[in-house]
């Protein structure tokens, strides 16, 4: 079976966290989007409720035969055991989507700093708001979610979120180092040596075969000021 | 078993959707930080990693005997097949999860209308940024999320976002309908007839026994300008 990833063509995004996944299982996906020829109307019509299946809310979304699954964490549930990203035990995969409904929650803060008042306002019209909102996430946000993982690291006892077992989530909290290393370098630059198993972890899953694969081709998109992680010196000032 | 539940004691916040699913499927269970004895203490013991079993990031969290689950989603994902508020087959609880997740997004968004800058400061101290967001809110993002669930539930063809199954869904969509109403009850007011799917399952799920019930005891706390659905009118003036 050949996955259909939906999510939108220029950027990382949520999206990201599927393809991550995808990639280390060594899946066989079209990241239909950016197919020239099929592209974002097909993304489109799922939305508007044209394609069949249920009606989801927004990308990213896979197409796993028939069944249609949205929302990033839930998709990661799905595909997690079923490529060995997740163990087996009930109590730890749960534990795993625990952690990765906490990174979404930090990805929506990082969203936020460059959008605070919505996401129907450019970000030059709402400049002065996201430097509050970014000195607020450096100075205090930022700290406590990387002080959680690295307790988390701490406590579990071996390379990986979930001690001994890699997981998606190890996935994802590579992730979100590597965007905050490009949104924030000047405030993860003040951060990083006191969080040396997070940092580590990171560098772990960036050094596996397939994940070194993707980062280095064209598949992997580069961040930008379209994506969720922005480099905007002026918020990065801590 | 009996379980235990954590959660700030003087709010319904992100907890009350745990609590609606515990009082519908006529569970019993423990509201532990509202108990005098015990208090808030215990669940600062857990956030501060001084109890056993995994740790969390922030409440609400549940306790199952040894398990010890947070994230509001993800205890719904393991009470809801043990309780008749989640069906059977996979493709159907993930549906329900789905929704759910959508739910915790709009959650969110309910959040920053009086929070847009951070949860570190008062509402005083960004009330004008909150004016900017509210207006937002209620003008875009409400129509949008009410407009999505209104569609699925004309797809599904059933009193529930399910279609015939009840789900704990219902329950938060029930409960997202309430608060909005609390909150933004002059936009609300102009909503509501353009969705008369959604308000009727809210009125379902208010009407359903062990709701009722619980709804006119005093363990349902009231809404008030602590929790994540607060009335200022000055941010409902569309």
């Amino acid at each position: 079976m050949r996955y259909e990833l939906y999510y939108w063509p220029s950027i990382q995004g949520r999206g990201e966290f599927v393809r991550l996944a995808l990639e280390e299982a060594g899946a066989a996906y079209t990241d239909v989007a950016r197919l020239s020829q099929r592209g974002v109307p097909a993304l489109m019509r799922i939305l508007e409720g044209k394609s069949e299946g249920r009606l989801p809310f927004a990308p990213p979304i896979l197409k796993a035969q028939k069944l249609v699954i949205a929302q990033t964490a839930n998709i990661l549930l799905w595909l997690g055991p079923r490529h060995g990203l997740a163990p087996k035990s009930e109590p730890a995969r749960l534990w795993a989507h625990q952690l990765q409904l906490t990174i979404a929650d930090w990805l929506v803060e990082v969203h936020d700093t460059h959008h605070p008042i919505g996401g129907a306002f450019y970000y030059e019209d709402q400049q002065q708001e996201s430097k509050r909102r970014a000195a607020h996430f450096t100075a205090e946000r930022l700290p406590k979610f990387l002080g959680y993982f690295e307790r988390v690291l701490q406590r579990e006892k071996g390379n990986w979120l979930l001690g001994k077992s890699f997981s998606y989530a190890d996935l994802s909290l590579f992730q979100m180092v590597a965007g905050l290393r490009y949104a924030f370098p000047r405030a993860m630059g003040k951060l990083e040596a006191k969080h040396p198993r997070t940092i580590a972890l990171h560098d772990r899953v960036a050094s596996r075969p397939r994940m070194a694969a993707y980062l280095a081709s064209p598949r992997r998109i580069a961040f930008n000021e379209k994506g969720i992680f922005r480099h905007y010196p002026e918020l990065d000032v801590q």
